[in-house]
């Protein structure tokens, strides 16, 4: 494994998803990625208000050598680079939308009802559905 | 509420929730007080190999204004605060369990197996016995 291994000053795996992710930005542009569908650096930049574009470039960089990302070339443009979530990071999507739903319990988030919805009818299911809706998006064949 | 309505500079959920306990060290203490059954102040400086005390002081001012922990004096000994998460605090171990599933699925943080064991046979069962203890440790009524 890469410095994720060597680095890591503890084994608690509350630290380590920290050190992993447990950064802001890192954060929300792994929301991006995941479940704005966003795959483009410019898409990436505008959507997050006040990220600046080194920060990006450093944490795109940072979330591709964890092993979080990969970087390909966009096939109707060689000069454009198209961001896609791997596994790993599909692996997130429980814990973001646990995130959501707190979140949402709170009052002051928007989150659509029918978000809500699903997740209180069947939350595997909601979960399960996200991940495949992300592979598809992304071109990846199904788990 | 406090100054979380009025600073919050979006209403998506993800931004929101770090808004809230977005900073590592926050985090680390809500682990604490959650899942490691710290409450003193002591200890949850102890716990945190690194953290300064003005830091933790200032986490737990913002946590308790956040509305996610009490203080109160401790009944055996009246010069020492007691730290207990409050039902919005306890709101987030679902987030936390998949936090800690997925990094223990990394291979790289120490979980033990027989936590693991019980979230895949019953991830709710799981969750909600966490809540419960947590609730009974702080003398709380069960809901």
């Amino acid at each position: 494994m890469s410095s994720g291994a060597t680095t890591s000053r503890s084994v608690c795996p509350v630290t380590y998803a920290l050190e992993i992710f447990g950064d802001r930005w890192t954060l929300l542009v792994l929301r991006d990625l995941l479940l704005e569908g966003r795959s483009r650096f410019k898409d990436l930049l505008a959507a997050n208000e006040g990220i600046a574009t080194n920060v990006l470039a450093d944490r795109l960089r940072r979330l591709e050598r964890r092993g979080l990302l990969s970087k390909t070339r966009d096939p109707t443009d060689a000069r454009q680079l198209v961001y896609a979530p791997t596994e790993t990071a599909i692996g997130l999507v429980p814990m973001l939308v646990e995130m959501m739903i707190w979140s949402a319990s709170q009052g002051q988030a928007r989150v659509a009802p029918s978000f809500i919805a699903r997740f209180e009818k069947d939350r595997e299911a909601l979960v399960t559905d996200l991940q495949a809706e992300i592979r598809a998006r992304i071109g990846k064949p199904q788990l």
